[in-house]
């Protein structure tokens, strides 16, 4: 098992120790998932809270740390003889918490006994998303399922946000190794797509790609010639000469932090002139985007300066009309870009989204607006040196909502619908890398990846027909 | 969405109706599974038994078949507008259940209100696998998560195991499409795997390869130099000459039936003589164990057919001893081969495992012995015409499982320990696949995927050094 050294788990429980001041701090790690029976597992991925401050990759553990006795105690059972026999020799629990720094440890079934001896004193938990761990939590606290996500501790979870959020050398060095095998698996699909084959071939590139070099997808690949459907993780299509492909994809390293990188590319050597004018249109949003970058800066105001872009571009194009301030202010913009600019990313993709949106991108006084676009935006709060994030502007042209606001007329001054008939079959053109938010401003992470229109275009007809 | 014909689906549950005669059967398909957070998911895989009888592929679906009303209706939720225009136009429900032959169709929130409705009539349900599908079935039935898994029934059991057990022409088809993307995934293995290489590379080479070829893998693939571990599902070990690599894995077709093949090959051009005579012993055993098959024979007694050949080889090598029958009688092989022979195979790699080892592998009156390796065969009874079963014959030295042993003194007469010191470090050997119980014996299914000795050879002469 890689982990980080045994100082880093102490210090950073240490930090949080003294962010919350006393009480009882329960973490729960994952378990097995079971696909189709019981015993047949998906890969297993630990919570990343516990990765965080325990580092421990491994099935059915718990943790407390319990500040008023100044304990810390890992919960999990060693394999019986029987199981090493199948399973192959293991190192001890106790062993692996001495590896990061925890001293204690006891058989799994002892938690609920040490959770009713810690009395009056207040158990801080976190949000669970796991069906099984929502169970642990009923069950341990008597109470239901629905009741146990009303007693989750906000101070708990705020400081686990304000913890996580700020990524240390250590972790930004993880992170740049996921980046840099996302690009590997970008620049596989830049190489190898050819009009003819599937998606789904990508998919198993791509896929491939990760494993290969030690990691594994962060999340779901979107690969796809449908680039306007934005869940997409349909891969039955096939390639075809005229139409893009948007691969939105990335790998996770083996410390389980995150890559997320985004491309747009014409299946055949180059983009159609349609293509390649709202191509220019995203990729300048994204280079203003990235200048706007710095600590101080709230993200929503780089989100609209983004979007600002987007709109000046639509404008040239016909597409929108009007004072694009005004445009863009009543969210006219948001019928081409539905989504947010960005999120942060650490060990999860989109990091700590299990502890709630309001925390990890809003504050008290800041919170997330409810106007369509706007309300999809993960992060707006104001950017703090260490902070990675990903900038990911794009157009889509959504039939089924433009239909929808062709029919209520809204936003019919800034929106010029007729034109839109030419933009029905577009698809959809998204491009994505990550930031890590720096003293005067922002740095790319990992390699950097073709994102230029020519340079994309040179590749694609290097490749496209080999 | 792939779907057998409409006519599939319907003498399915007819023949499921007729078999039970009256009450309600209560269907539970799967949910999404969460990875890190809840919106971040593992691929989703919809249950085996929904989709034997039901075929539909999405998440969030469940069904009712009430024999005594006549009714047949699928209970799920078509997507809202707004959920549409980021995930893009689904079939609705209605048109999906047309598809496989179901005329009624309901909301997911009425399944609760229409088991209440049911009244004292029997509701039957099968054992559920997943925590929220035993929290589902806690909720409507108004018991506890444990006291569920005693109300099972064992009659739906029974009559679901013996429809599924047998496979149809069309399944068959399937079954042999999924051992071909095994096989394509297996020659990856063998004409990539070199020196050097780190165990995860090929798991990238054939989980790509099932991905690209439009299946998956139908279980984490083995891919290990430690081939003595027989649940192990570490990759981190680099390729060394003079080693062997185990490669057990297989894929799911598009409709997700699984295929399952295991080899070992050496990791350089040849075996070594130690190596190369276990192999020979193994794949004896295969033979033996593959030209038994047929109607009507125990797989229990094919099973130690190739115990004994197992035997026999190992007393060649000087390991065993004494009176072959005798040994495998008492058991006293089971150091070398702990597991069982095969199992089924269909919609699942271990098939129906979910729905209980004593209804699938055997039955009232032939029931699982509890000595260590038979304790271990999944699949113990009569085989049937239309059964698919794999052949997975294989000798491993673990040695802590010797130390156990030596130490007890255990089969003495049978087991030369000193000889053993020469095998500690040997690892394991297996190979495995996978038959079609035919009229007069078997078939393997699929194309050919080398296995004998010198075949094995000749591919890794040409290309483990390429």
């Amino acid at each position: 098992m890689k982990l980080f050294s045994k100082e880093t788990y102490k210090n950073r429980r240490d930090q949080l120790k003294k962010k919350m001041g006393s009480g009882v701090l329960l973490f729960l790690g994952n378990e097995e998932s079971s696909i189709n029976f019981k015993d047949n597992w998906y890969p297993f991925r630990q919570d990343s809270t516990f990765l965080y401050f325990f580092g421990l990759d491994l099935p059915g553990l718990a943790a407390i740390i319990d500040i008023d006795q100044d304990l810390e105690i890992i919960f999990g059972d060693n394999l019986t003889t029987e199981e090493s026999i199948w399973q192959g020799d293991h190192t001890p629990i106790s062993d692996l918490a001495y590896a990061i720094g925890v001293k204690n440890t006891k058989p799994k079934a002892e938690i609920s006994s040490y959770l009713t001896s810690s009395g009056d004193r207040k158990v801080h938990y976190l949000p669970a998303y796991r069906p099984e761990n929502k169970q642990k939590l009923a069950y341990w606290f008597s109470k239901s399922i629905v009741e146990i996500e009303s007693f989750v501790s906000v101070d708990f979870i705020k400081a686990v946000v304000s913890l996580r959020s700020i990524k240390s050398e250590e972790e930004i060095r993880e992170i740049t190794k996921a980046v840099n095998i996302s690009v590997n698996m970008h620049k596989k699909l830049m190489h190898q797509a050819k009009a003819g084959m599937n998606e789904y071939e990508l998919l198993g590139l791509v896929t491939g790609e990760a494993l290969s070099l030690g990691g594994n997808v962060s999340f779901p690949p979107i690969i796809t010639t449908n680039g306007q459907i934005l869940h997409n993780h349909n891969y039955s299509n096939v390639l075809i000469n005229g139409k893009m492909l948007l691969g939105d994809f990335g790998a996770e390293s083996e410390l389980h932090y995150a890559g997320d990188i985004t491309r747009t590319i014409p299946v055949g050597p180059r983009f159609s002139d349609n293509q390649r004018e709202v191509y220019q249109i995203v990729h300048r949003s994204y280079q203003v985007a990235v200048s706007a970058l710095k600590p101080g800066i709230r993200f929503k105001e780089v989100h609209l300066l983004a979007c600002k872009k987007l709109a000046e571009g639509l404008k040239e194009l016909g597409i929108m009309r009007g004072n694009i301030d005004d445009a863009v202010d009543q969210g006219a913009h948001a019928l081409f870009f539905q989504c947010g600019l960005g999120h942060m990313m650490g060990l999860d993709v989109h990091d700590m989204e299990d502890l709630g949106e309001e925390y990890v991108g809003y504050t008290e006084d800041f919170k997330k607006s409810s106007q369509f676009g706007l309300k999809s935006l993960r992060l707006g709060k104001e950017l703090e040196k260490g902070f990675v994030i990903t900038i990911e502007p794009g157009i889509y042209f959504i039939p089924k909502l433009i239909e929808q606001w062709k029919a209520e007329n809204l936003h019919k001054e800034f929106i010029d619908y007729s034109m839109l008939e030419f933009y029905k079959d577009f698809g959809g053109i998204r491009v994505e890398d990550a930031y890590l938010i720096t003293e005067n401003g922002s740095k790319l992470l990992g390699e950097s990846l073709e994102i230029g229109l020519k340079d994309v275009e040179q590749i694609r007809e290097k490749y496209s027909s080999q």
